[in-house]
């Protein structure tokens, strides 16, 4: 036998359907806040990445030479190809601009539970001005998919990179060293980042004062204790996250994020049930464009672990739709076959999800097959009852069974 | 700029919904005739499509080594990915077995006009039996498809392996030496396709009724003068798809395929509209099972290029839905912004599309930016109003506007 490739997925039909669904639901809540969907390549140029995430990027993604020897990766994440995209061919839709995206993302590292490397993300930009009402679209966007979804408790944490950048500024660290000390505080490597501190000439209280901001969480109350527009930027979002409805929302200022491109808010959603690994959503505002080539645009924006996120629905117990069949069609004969077809055909065009006998089985065992496929209600074709015009209707779970003429099957199929 | 690789497309909002609105038909389509959705990974071990296609695939396929020294290749076509996970996991479902797919392939090749090397499938197969009802199921769905998403013109051309292969084995050529001769007649080059038959042995004029064969198309009639399975095959075909009321069908004995694991019905359909690359869909029955390390079962399946199938549709004049925004909420100052969050949440919650000012934008801007959107009402949050409990809902298209009260909001707002 050959096996997929390590680290990637078959999604069998029940799977699908229970991600189709999970997925709609996403698609459409976008649509409701004016996002339009947007689709980029499966690969990119390498360059795009490195670019945006610097050389290292390339040690953990699927990067290789094509035939024409152009250094080519899978894409490891959808912002970079959809911004690149934004440069190239839509920078004069009206603004704000709102897009979505829905697709597979790819990294090469050891795979792990609940880790893959062919993996979906969900993710949304939204690219006009720098103010809080960005900002809190956004957020509120990530939000109401996770209620939509069903998801029962779900946390909204968000920092400001503009507050340690401002710590860091002012204890003399200029911004080419800061994003290394930053990469180190949003792991919570704290004695890394101390070290760095250390080396780039801070003083041990300037470093604890930085220490402290980044444990700094709870209710907007926590942020009076800073002053600055980084405060009264998110003093803002919270109060229209409020007026959209959520509350579910605390400052977290330890949500640090190392790359240069983010400029302002920063945000991650958490869904307490997955334990350690509860992550589901993460983003904030950035800038990406004049890397990629454009002019310096203000974008915010966020991706939704979709894997995680279902994993997050099915631990707190949700259930999909089931699959259904709403008619199995049963020729009782040879002879029964044509009419069977001709009554399968137009229940298909009426909508009704209609299966056939394929088999050439006996009614017992397509009653059996009937079963198996979750169908609702059979018609039976049988001889006697075509030469008066009628077919057989049978609820398959109840068993009743009821004579019906051929001009009236419609009617007593529901879908 | 950072272009995005050559032969690789991306696809801006108003592309992206017409697309989906076809994908979303299509999928329909194929669960109303009880197929299930099913999805394997982006690439595979190249292992996997040599064995079904042959080593030189590996010329025309994004092949490459991924870090661990695997031979990885992005998947050029979807039924041997489909049919590795049945041998893999599905053996134990209940017969037939319907499974339908969407997804990106992807092949290396000079990019030309229609042809990309990141496109798009959407197929069917189904594991049943080698009977004529599973055969015509598999055409029936195509077809059901090619009427549900509106293509005007199209035909179905139906051929049998067996026919030619029978006629090859009479003439003495052994199994192993007919696939090259009838990949050469698949691909209508008959001075090749002649050579390779003199070479093999056979006479001027069993290699002229082999040519002979390969021209035979028309009704179903055009079958009298051959004799065998491969004809009541076709005709019990032919009879279930006119009982599935399919009558643009006819006879191409031209339709080969020069691959191995084909066993018996081959079809292929056709766009008119496009002219010389008119197809639109492939298929037939085969076995692949036992190439995978399964038991031998038998498969009737197809693939639709989705591109070609789209580039056809708008060749005809189609044109899908337009994007549109039910409402456009402006609060007309800084003061009643609160209010007018609020009723925008609101209006999403129960369904409304709608959009919210981001860009404290002046009302007549506002005005203008909900033309581009094109935004079916406006409502203006006003100071005045909102002390009285009422906004102004402004129909966009006659300007007309009237005074709401707040809580009726919804039932002024259509969806």
């Amino acid at each position: 036998m050959i096996q997929r490739p390590r680290g990637t997925r078959d999604f069998g039909p029940e799977e699908m359907e229970k991600r189709r669904h999970l997925e709609n639901i996403m698609r459409r809540e976008a649509a409701l806040f004016g996002f339009r969907e947007v689709s980029t390549p499966i690969f990119e140029h390498t360059e795009l990445f490195t670019l945006k995430s610097g050389p290292n990027v390339v040690e953990e993604i699927y990067a290789f030479q094509d035939k024409g020897g152009r250094e080519i990766s899978l894409r490891p994440e959808l912002t970079a190809p959809v911004m690149r995209f934004f440069v190239n061919e839509l920078t004069n839709y009206p603004r704000p601009l709102k897009m979505f995206y829905f697709g597979q993302c790819f990294r090469y590292e050891r795979p792990q539970s609940g880790r893959f490397r062919e993996f979906y993300q969900f993710g949304a930009e939204l690219i006009g001005n720098p103010g809080p009402e960005s900002d809190a679209e956004v957020i509120a966007l990530a939000a109401s998919i996770m209620r939509r979804v069903g998801l029962k408790e779900y946390n909204i944490r968000i920092g400001h990179i503009g507050v340690l950048r401002g710590m860091l500024a002012q204890a003399g660290i200029d911004s080419t060293k800061a994003p290394p000390i930053l990469q180190k505080l949003d792991k919570k490597e704290y004695e890394e980042a101390r070290a760095r501190m250390t080396e780039a000439g801070m003083s041990p209280e300037d470093i604890e004062k930085v220490i402290d901001v980044t444990r700094t969480s709870g209710p907007i109350e926590v942020l009076d204790k800073i002053s600055g527009d980084a405060r009264d930027h998110l003093e803002a979002v919270f109060r229209i996250l409020s007026e959209y409805g959520f509350t579910n929302v605390e400052v977290d200022l330890g949500v640090v994020r190392g790359l240069d491109y983010y400029t302002g808010m920063v945000f991650e959603m958490d869904a307490p049930v997955l334990g350690a690994e509860k992550q589901i959503c993460g983003g904030g505002s950035y800038s990406l464009t004049e890397l990629f080539g454009g002019e310096k645009t203000f974008s915010t924006g966020f991706g939704i672990g979709f894997d995680r996120t279902l994993l997050a629905l099915e631990r707190e117990g949700y259930s999909a739709p089931q699959h259904h069949v709403d008619v199995y069609v049963i020729p009782v004969n040879e002879k029964t076959k044509g009419e069977a077809f001709r009554i399968a055909a137009k229940l298909r065009q009426a909508g009704r999800i209609t299966e056939v006998d394929l088999m050439g089985r006996s009614i017992s065992k397509n009653f059996k097959y009937a079963a198996a496929i979750n169908a609702r209600q059979a018609v039976i074709v049988g001889e006697k009852e075509l030469a008066q015009g009628s077919v057989a209707v049978r609820d398959m779970s109840t068993g009743e069974q009821k004579l019906v003429p051929i001009e009236e099957i419609l009617s007593s199929i529901a879908c």
